[in-house]
């Protein structure tokens, strides 16, 4: 998280290709609340925001598990920029591989959020 | 799973009522492979099936087990009839309260079958 030796531009982190993503890691993905609210956050944002964007009411270690799983599952992409780590929703790649699952998962999150009172 | 002392038909398998099913949990119970293609069968096949009729290729306790995890997490209903324990999908259910969810996840799943070259 904190790199020293190396200039933070140059880190590259690691995604799946496109191809690479598969149904049951983006759905073991969005199983997380918090991981959901991470993602429901990008998409209504519509923009790249840094991880210090999110305040998650978890230690700084889980947070970095829950972004690397989102990473990982090809759900979001992360790069640095300058030294901060920046996320961005794959919707383009999760549209055209599982038409109107994102939206639907999206959508049913807000509906269950209004149903529980809010959050 | 093979009730002596009882007569299974008296026997009443715990079920989460609708407003009891998170999201979450159904996202989990659909994000693995084998419960998503049990999923797919109840759901091309419109009827209950027993947990004979899925032929899976992992043990008899790992199939009760998946088998517990989308009933707990309110993806499907089970009731034993007879000495047969029937499964069905929650459609009506799921769909209430995740307009699409299911049926983009269906789909999803069989587009990935198809590109991945069937299964």
């Amino acid at each position: 998280m904190n790199p020293v030796t190396t200039a933070p531009s140059t880190r590259e982190l690691a995604h799946p290709a496109r191809e690479e993503i598969r149904l049951e890691g983006v759905l073991h993905a969005l199983s997380d609340p918090i991981r959901l609210s991470v993602v429901s956050d990008l998409a209504a944002e519509e923009q790249e925001l840094s991880c210090s964007h999110f305040v998650l009411p978890v230690t700084k270690s889980t947070t970095t598990h829950h972004f690397r799983v989102l990473r990982e599952s090809g759900v979001i992409q992360q790069v640095y920029r300058g030294t901060a780590k920046m996320n961005g929703l794959r919707r383009d790649d999760l549209d055209a591989l599982f038409p109107g699952l994102l939206d639907s998962v999206l959508a049913a999150a807000a509906g269950q959020a209004h149903r529980l009172g809010g959050s």
